[in-house]
């Protein structure tokens, strides 16, 4: 088993309203920052993960995402498997 | 001027605890995501601006993220400036 390193991009689809996003760029251009024309704002998550292969730590983070870590109707997300930490020896 | 499509990302910095991570973590723990060792969680950004090259795109980021985007005392951030999307013309 080895130690993967995730990053997860979960953003609201194309489309739909991003009030958060909305709210900040209001904000920004309160502070004068007029060039900014769109924001949109998501979650990023970096997991930990043990497995035996960075295909397995894609398969498992697929399913944390269906399950708990974004909203189907909402939000699409993105999955990046980083290089293997570290082997973890079984004791 | 051009409109650059800029990425930034806000992760809290290592060594801060962070509580959203946590939850998160543990909440994978109870749906049997016993694999899972660490979670932190960042804010991602995507913003719409308009510049005259990718330095400029980037220098405003730079400035956002100090005055408003990001907390310098608990978090770093990173910016990724995209291609030029399109070239604006002015009127």
């Amino acid at each position: 088993m080895s130690r993967f390193r995730l990053e997860i991009r979960v953003v609201p689809r194309p489309g739909l309203l991003d009030p958060e996003g909305k709210a900040i760029q209001s904000a920004l251009h309160s502070l004068d920052y007029e060039q900014v024309h769109e924001v949109r704002v998501g979650k990023l998550l970096y997991l930990n993960v043990e497995a035996a292969s960075s295909e397995h730590a894609r398969e498992g983070a697929e399913a944390m995402c269906k399950r708990l870590l974004a909203n189907p109707v909402t939000e699409d997300f993105e999955i990046d498997v980083g290089e293997a930490v570290e082997q973890t020896v079984p004791a």
